[in-house]
């Protein structure tokens, strides 16, 4: 089985949930089902750490203190990225360290999936060009704003363009990781995993 | 308003969405809905914050580093204990300091509430004694071995035995927090506060 390096970037004002739902769903994936699988990373397809975008910890919103185990300097190779939303996205915008983070890491990731404003990050990076993605309901004005040639999509909880994937608001990043878990290895998989953190999926749109 | 003062204890090998679930709800509520009012604290009915175990920052499962906001000695009072599981609550169980914790700061807070295996330090503590409660589906023969006269309850998301409620596995915490906001404050606050995170409610158990 290959592992997946799973970069999940996180950033002062992130929303915690933004970070916290996709973290807590790759985490404890399992391909083996059940309690004892879960003790230990043998059967884990994923790999999970956070990638901070300045050195040091750094505050979500609500004030939650997460020291990042990378910065963007020493962040290993990324097979998925995941760039959750928040406050924060605003000031990141223009940060040349994180747009250009995402935007030299992304070739080489199979996946790039943002959750809530993270779209707007990706936006910014070009990478939404002409293609459908979504974001907060009250932040897709904002999307179409940072590259017009984005197809915003309203009303869905994610949008999947293959290589990238972006999810609405905060909740809809836990949808949207069970739906790549499912994508990858199968619906019993990702039920099993549903299961264990007795989460109730939303259906796909 | 009075702001209650909301401690989610936070150690190792704690589940990731078993804090982070209800931090997130706690912390995002207002009073006073849309997106203007999440800018500031100033409609927030609860202050949020994580106590420690111990000193230093702790390792969630899967490595998230949080470092906590207080420790046990040094947490402000608290209206509303948060106590979170993950296979870190078993090492907990025989820690006296955080029992202890747990068994003098609940008589002044005016909610203690588990999330998950949470449910079996409360156990231990006494407080469940007698009391209906739940816990994570696979745990739920372990909280009746560490307290036989807790009335266990298989199959809800949550329990409400007033000052105490216990929560089902992981995600269940959020809806079981969206409940303790909607007791508190009314449905259409807890209903805008989930619209806000995109959080698709579960019904009343």
């Amino acid at each position: 089985m290959e592992r997946w390096n799973t970069g999940i970037v996180v950033f002062d004002d992130v929303e915690v949930l933004d970070f916290a739902g996709p973290f807590e769903v790759f985490s404890r994936t399992r391909l083996v089902g059940g309690v004892a699988s879960r003790r230990s990373d043998e059967h884990a397809p994923f790999r999970v750490f956070t990638v901070g975008v300045r050195e040091g910890t750094v505050s979500a919103i609500g004030g939650l203190k997460v020291t990042p185990d990378f910065s963007l300097v020493h962040a290993p190779p990324i097979d998925l990225l995941v760039v959750p939303g928040g406050f924060g996205t605003r000031a990141l915008l223009n940060d040349v360290a994180t747009i250009d983070f995402i935007r030299q890491r992304a070739p080489a990731a199979k996946i790039v999936a943002s959750v809530c404003t993270g779209a707007l990050l990706l936006a910014k990076t070009g990478l939404l060009r002409g293609k459908r993605a979504t974001t907060h309901w009250a932040a897709l004005d904002e999307l179409a704003k940072v590259d017009p040639e984005v197809r915003v999509e309203r009303d869905v909880r994610w949008v999947d363009e293959g290589a990238i994937i972006t999810s609405g608001g905060v909740a809809s990043g836990i949808d949207m990781a069970f739906y790549l878990v499912e994508k990858r290895h199968g619906r019993e998989v990702a039920d099993e995993t549903a299961h264990y953190i007795e989460y109730r999926r939303a259906p796909s749109p």
